[in-house]
């Protein structure tokens, strides 16, 4: 079974909007078991809709069209749809009083406006929209589907959880499909590649394997198609537990767990605590831990030394280690994450010095080199690291590697 | 003039990435002048890519094709484009070197998979892409252009910023558009809108006016297409003239600038210098001042303290007041954000402390509740914000409103 997505709407096209619905719809229809064909985006005129749901609709079971359905004048899907199923619009109890009770409770008054929204097509199911005033369209015609919803996120959300989704579930026969996300890092993609060559072409043939490469990043995409949910992840288990002796080393997380909410889960069930000593990451790797709610448990504080004064008044790193080895350099930064846990009084301390770029390199010390060390009672890790030549990047790949190495030194002292 | 944008990914369809490609494109190509005439997103295989390309490109001037081109098997873009426009692969010493070059300066080996990277289409332009192994390829026929770019957001920016941006400038003859985007702040959009009215409806209907809220800020975006640059140009800047005694007291900046540029600026002019003491924005601040190449000049450090003994320990700030104030409390961030510029030895001082959520609320201080406070050698400058539920919103309203506090006072100061 297959679904195509039909995003109307000028903001998306000119990109003022980012098309959030299509992943969200893509997401939840992938996870009960449909095929997403095709997503497509197209403006708001007759002759755009009506050519899309020609072919879209020949060729997928089901269509979702999103967007078009506002009070203003320049919604015309409502219209469009009504030719394309030659159909026409009567007046609609149910649409009317819906729009009516969402009025009322708003204290807003019912407008002409509103008066042309309870007009609805006289073949289609109403699907009713608890958060809005325009009711969404289901039009059916051998056993194909078109369902035509509101472009607000939140409504057409509500109306998909509440009203599509289990509609479609019943109309269907949907097989099970599962997708499990294992999240690798300190190995290019090609070399990874190479390592898995055999089990990939051992792989059965309901099972597909994506790379889904970030920054810094290789996520392992598997996917399982079964008559269950139960023998799809079972399929999938048998065939990770086969992947994992060759990559264990390699991978951090799974599905869509991010290295902050990793380590922050680690740290919160040793009953440990971290600090850091920012220097090229500038306050990254603080802001990314304290996003996550909660983690006051296990983040304490930071000092972030931008500034070489800031590293040897507060962090005790001596002058001398920085003229003989600069200030990216393994000593500098182990000092510096040795010091802050002291400081702030914590288990580990994590600490980064790097040229961001894209000034500031030299021969010996390019753009994109940095130095990171992880800091316990017992160990100081240190490693360099030689990332690209571009600020942003360099930055979210040195944070990156900084809670690795963390998460790395935690599992070690774990074991010991 | 128009131009289709073709994604290829399966990822894309099932919602695991959210294609922010196809935004970032449309408001790029349509900030040169072209229309937009749809989005279509497909799966990674040979029979959805060719029925795309040859739909799209016959009826757009220009399709745009991103992802599908990295070096594992999932990706056959370049085999379907051969396809395609009837032209083979051919071993490319461009393609070769910029890939070697890639691969040598972050110490990786060049792999067979690489090798095949070198590989390209002997009737294609070659792309180059400075930040990834693979090159994007200019397909021409008959006045109409198909692109094809990797997927990776930051090599698909830096190609079309570089080379195809000015490639179909040069190619095709664009009317002048021109955009001006005015960013205002500490007002609410209806209340803007209101103030603005009878300016707008005077407007020349050249000259287009759109609203673009985001978090805590909203932009006016005036628009205007004109027979050449020049003239659009000074058709906005005469409007904008009149516009600007009614609302200048809430224009934080301009364009693209984010207010963390606007305030390193200003630091900069100044010969000025900035430490930041942050609770519940928790390095925000810090790591959006120093993504900003060159903020070394002013932006020195920060102490980041988010457990209470931090801002005790490092910041002097006393038992007493957090017993009897809280720590969300004007006491307690007048303390730091004074305390943080002695310490660390700069002009001024940042300091925030709140409840970002979505615990940690009373009914006296619900969730969204912040205290800021800017300092300098003269003034101590503290506010309380009330923002919404919603933690990661919070904390970047949280930075905004610093930053907006520190812009406020530099001037003031300045004025004295």
């Amino acid at each position: 079974m297959n679904v195509a997505l039909l995003s109307i709407g000028d903001e998306l096209l000119i990109g003022k909007t980012v098309n959030t619905n299509a992943s969200w719809l893509g997401e939840h229809l992938s996870a009960i078991g449909f095929d997403i064909s095709c997503v497509e985006t197209i403006s708001d005129n007759r002759e755009s809709i009506v050519n899309s749901l020609a072919r879209l609709s020949a060729e997928s079971n089901v269509v979702i069209v999103t967007g078009g359905l506002g009070p203003t004048n320049d919604d015309i899907t409502k219209l469009v749809l009504c030719e394309f199923f030659q159909t026409e619009l009567v007046f609609n109890q149910q649409a009317y009083e819906g729009m009516v009770r969402y009025a009322t409770a708003r204290n807003q008054e019912v407008n002409a406006q509103n008066l042309t929204q309870a007009q609805f097509p006289k073949s289609a199911r109403l699907v009713p929209n608890p958060c809005g005033t325009a009711s969404g369209m289901w039009f059916e015609k051998d056993q194909h589907v078109v369902v035509s919803l509101p472009g607000v996120p939140s409504e057409m959300k509500r109306m998909m959880e509440e009203s599509v989704i289990p509609w479609l579930r019943s109309m269907f026969d949907l097989p099970a499909i599962v997708h499990r996300h294992i999240n690798v890092a300190d190995i290019a993609e090609s070399k990874l590649a190479e390592i898995i060559a055999d089990w990939e072409s051992a792989l059965p043939s309901q099972v597909h394997l994506a790379y889904l490469p970030a920054a810094g990043v290789v996520k392992l995409r598997l996917s399982c198609k079964a008559e269950n949910e139960q023998l799809a992840r079972a399929i999938i288990a048998e065939q990770e537990e086969k992947l994992m002796p060759q990559i264990s080393q390699y991978v951090w997380g799974y599905d869509d767990e991010t290295i902050e909410e990793v380590v922050g889960n680690l740290l919160l069930s040793q009953g440990a605590t971290v600090a850091t000593a920012e220097s090229c990451t500038g306050g990254t790797i603080s802001a990314k831990l304290t996003r996550i709610s909660g983690s006051s448990a296990y983040y304490w504080g930071s000092v972030i030394s931008y500034d070489n004064s800031v590293k040897i008044n507060e962090l005790q790193v001596a002058p001398s280690d920085i003229e003989n080895y600069g200030v990216v350099s393994e000593a500098v930064v182990r000092t510096m994450a040795s010091q802050v846990r002291k400081k702030i009084g914590t288990t580990y301390g994590v600490a980064t010095s790097g040229i961001a770029g894209p000034t500031g390199g030299s021969a010996e010390k390019p753009v994109g080199t940095v130095w990171i060390a992880v800091a316990s009672d017992k160990n100081v890790v240190a490693k360099r690291f030689q990332f690209g030549t571009e600020r942003e990047h360099n930055v979210e790949k040195a944070a990156f590697s900084a809670l690795r190495m963390l998460q790395l030194l935690i599992l070690q002292e774990q074991n010991n």
